[in-house]
């Protein structure tokens, strides 16, 4: 989320009313185990606290991230926002642009024929669509990571195949349900599969500051909170062009 | 398998009938894909024919590796034994005794407590009980590499959760069943799971002179091929430290 502080502890001396900030969707750990020293807040050993739907470890109950009208942050899980990032754009960051800035050949894989344009749009160098078996055999072995930010469990055979030796399948969304891995399907090319979720509070820095360099930021939506029920079920029907930004402001 | 040469092809000008040598479990592949102009003939894009069970490219039928009394392999896929590797324990080498070799801290799992000074006596720093709740407990997050040599599929997520941030487990054995996993084993501590089976010839070459300077071999019982059958019944119940060699000379 986004937004502009209102007030500030007495221990911090960077940060004043007024200044635009970012927060992502950790908001708090226990900043002594070993993943904390090493800025990886992400993997907590006790489990960092979430934005939305987390434990709230201060008043008890359940986080609600953006869905408030103000929210108390430790300031070192708060971002300054850079100058050039539209505060709305910068709140979800597509995978798609960032690839191409880091340099790399850019395929989105998708099931939709639809999204193919707006693939290309953003910036793909190629679209595959994954229910075209000659589009997938033709691409066997020619990924070296693979992003999947789907969110769901798909069947990960066709993907690991298409992945070169050494290849990385990242999932990057986190499925509700389990996967189911055929062994062969890693052991054949010795192919590997990463979890990742959201980054540590350095990475995260590092990421706003590239975003800002290079431009990076989201085709977004924003929708005033009184119309945040119909945004809900045009996101269930997955009628949205990339994400909807809530703009809280209003309330 | 190991065994003695019998006759070279004529084109073959450094092996000599007498000398000892090495086959693995593949002996053959593709030799022009990119994987295999790397020597990751395992990663064989058409796939490698495996020495035992594979399909003969040549004869048709299936491979029998060393339940034959003479095998034909191509010079590539051959190793010549360095002298210092008793033939027989060279053939099957243990993960323990190589890990300790390359100098990691060395802790096997295992369910049998029957196990554990085999284990310690083969090299392993310390020894975990897997039915032990509080031993695995303790060894939350300890573990940088798993190496799975079980070749079954077992639960994974008790030893994701052993896995440090960043961790691999790496399924080295190949279950016959697919692996089901829960995604929040991978994500939290951005762990991965990679497979692998056999080697490339490169490495296969490194594998055996490692093997031999560092003295590395296996604890074997040698069997004539007239008690196979008793060995496979053996084999079958978990009966034999720590892997069978069967001697085909007599036939």
């Amino acid at each position: 989320m986004t937004g502009v502080v209102e007030a500030v502890g007495s221990a911090v001396d960077d940060l004043s009313p007024g200044e635009r900030v970012a927060v992502g969707n950790i908001i708090g750990s226990c900043r002594r185990c070993s993943a904390c020293r090493q800025g990886r807040e992400n993997a907590c050993k006790t489990f960092p606290t979430l934005t939305y739907g987390g434990l709230d470890p201060h008043l008890g109950g359940t986080t609600r991230g953006g869905f408030s009208t103000h929210i108390v942050v430790d300031r070192y899980f708060t971002y300054v926002l850079p100058e050039t990032l539209d505060p709305a754009a910068a709140a979800p960051l597509l995978a798609v642009k960032y690839a191409r800035a880091l340099g790399a050949r850019v395929v989105a894989f998708t099931t939709s024929p639809a999204k193919r344009d707006a693939a290309l749009a953003l910036g793909a160098d190629d679209v595959v669509l994954t229910r075209d078996a000659d589009a997938m055999a033709a691409a066997f072995r020619s990924v070296d990571l693979m992003l999947d930010t789907t969110g769901v469990a798909v069947d990960l055979a066709p993907y690991l195949r298409v992945l070169a030796v050494d290849g990385t399948y990242a999932l990057v969304g986190i499925p509700p349900e389990p996967l189911t891995i055929d062994p062969m399907d890693l052991v054949v090319g010795e192919k590997r599969i990463v979890g990742t979720g959201s980054g540590g509070v350095p990475v995260t820095r590092q990421m706003l500051d590239f975003s800002a360099a290079h431009g990076i930021t989201a085709d977004v939506e924003v929708v005033p909170p009184d119309r945040l029920g119909a945004a809900l079920d045009r996101l269930a029907r997955g009628d949205v062009r990339f994400r909807f930004v809530v703009d809280m402001t209003g309330l």
